[in-house]
């Protein structure tokens, strides 16, 4: 039985998530895996607080609120740095909220837990977007493991797939329906509905945030594909580099024409070259697809990834929720992963 | 770089493919994971061929012949354990014919090698089926591996899916359209054929076996789930405790019937319990699945797996190739993993 120290960052939608999860699977992932996964410290912008175990949080009594600062261990001066010093290095977990302009807060927390020894998982994309070589190689150097499943698809395996399910195949393209807000507003809209129909049902029911013009005007599909294709193809892509359209304002006249065609529109990011000598591109935008097509029927909040290969043909997975409990869900697979394997 | 030994055991259709794929993927695999991939021998029923590396294997006239026995190198009276004796431990690649009845030669020769602490990767079902944990248990003991997904689904990366990509959650049921040749059948019956022709065209393009009657009876298919049920959920079910029905001689009118109900009919495995304190069951036979079923796509000779998971919703894999060259690409992602991790 191996003791694995966690400090979670981030307390918003993904970081309760995360915690309740951890509580919850606490006693399956100690059965299952051998691993006492305890949760050490849990860090905020304005303070932090520290923990004896898991154990001690699943005393039910224990977080009868959400808000951290009113409990008696919540201290208000110290850092994730504090933490990193104070324990032996396990999994910083990062929940932080992600600015894709600077990747900040989540870039300066995962360098200085990767350099003191700490595996990093982590859902948050403006660090790895912005920064997509240093991270890793600090990682290799240091000996530790950065995984950002929660990052780049959440419950929706397109990394594990890619790099370990792919091993030895060369990747020729891939493709991607990645974003839920977007995919609910085009498959409502299939169904009669007008564009801000289908936004307002959306917002309604919690599936698009209040701003969504990141996932609406495709940027949010744009920064998991660029994860994807740095991790799995070896490339250093930046936002900046891609080509991205959204769905904003679509109207009902090129739904109606696309049902007329027997097509589905799906907003599609996709990663290819023209050849082998050419440079990876990544594209965002809406496409056309026939309804054989593997992604074809991935409607709703659902999200799907396919990789054409020289070896394996193509392999498409589809699935996997949208939704906190989801990305939750990615970062524990991710904490497993580092330390078990299959023999 | 890493020099790892491997020795391939059968050489029919899987192990010709392994063959022909691991020359072409040699320098892709010493430049991309650092491991040089040596085969130093290949073993038959009849005598064997020791190898100085993979290097002499590429040189393209030393393969003139398919048939090994008129190689100058081949000896008659040598065996695998001579071979396992010769070289440090590495990995046996396992793609003889496998008897589900009795296993063999598997059992035998996987038992032999995990015993000697030589890793194990495998395309033959019969050994798996058999002999749930003991094959599992000695490879725990020996601190080696063995990997399977050649004999699962081969380039479906069903197994990794179940074991890594959901690692944390709990599966609460699988289903799988895991047979090319039935689904193939059923793909063109839907087209218009009859079940004879649709079985005629099978044979003919090479993708049912003369004797597909594993195929169509659904024993195949029952055995891959049952594999993927024992690897994934702990269990140790064996093939006589499934229930199994096929595709044989099925009708044109049931055909029309499903499609005027708007389903899709597929030969499906199932693996399922009642509620939590209730054993786990394997079935194979038809279903009928509504158009948003993730698998109702899964069309001609490709597979699909879905999972049903607590934490991460349903999570669908479908594609990967259903032909030796995608069989024997599993075996090599297998031998990939054993050795190369992402970080």
């Amino acid at each position: 039985m191996e003791k694995i120290n966690l400090i979670q960052v981030g307390f918003g939608r993904v970081g309760r998530a995360f915690f309740e999860l951890l509580k919850e699977k606490y006693d399956y992932c100690s059965g299952h895996y051998g691993l006492k996964l305890e949760l050490r410290g849990l860090v905020r912008s304005q303070g932090a607080i520290i923990l004896s175990s898991t154990k001690r949080v699943l005393n039910p009594s224990y977080f009868a609120t959400d808000d951290l600062q009113y409990l008696s261990d919540w201290i208000p001066a110290i850092t994730l740095s504090d933490l990193l010093d104070e324990f032996s290095p396990g999994v910083v977990v990062d929940c932080t909220p992600s600015d894709l302009k600077t990747g900040e807060p989540g870039f300066s927390l995962m360098k200085e837990a990767l350099a003191k020894g700490w595996h990093v998982v982590t859902a948050s994309k403006g660090a790895l977007a912005n920064h997509p070589t240093e991270l890793s190689d600090l990682a290799r150097k240091n000996k530790v493991a950065i995984k950002a499943s929660g990052a780049t698809a959440a419950a929706l395996p397109a990394l594990d797939v890619g790099l370990y399910s792919l091993a030895g195949t060369e990747i020729l393209a891939i493709e991607g329906v990645l974003n839920g807000t977007t995919n609910y507003i085009l498959t409502r809209m299939t169904e009669g509905l007008t564009y801000n129909q289908a936004l307002e049902e959306a917002r309604e029911k919690g599936i698009a945030e209040p701003d969504s013009s990141q996932d609406i005007e495709g940027w949010d599909t744009a920064v998991k594909m660029i994860l994807i294709a740095n991790q799995v193809l070896g490339t250093s892509i930046k936002l900046n580099e891609v080509k991205v359209a959204g769905i904003q304002g679509i109207s009902r006249e090129v739904i109606d024409k696309t049902n007329s065609l027997e097509k589905v529109l799906k907003l599609f990011g996709k990663c290819y070259r023209e050849d082998c000598a050419s440079p990876w591109k990544v594209e965002v935008g809406l496409a056309l697809l026939d309804y054989d097509h593997p992604l074809a029927t991935v409607n709703g909040t659902n999200k799907g990834i396919i990789f054409y290969t020289d070896s394996m043909g193509w392999v498409a997975v589809t699935g996997g929720k949208s939704d906190p409990r989801g990305a939750a869900a990615a970062l524990l697979k991710d904490i497993i992963n580092i330390y078990f394997m299959n023999f």
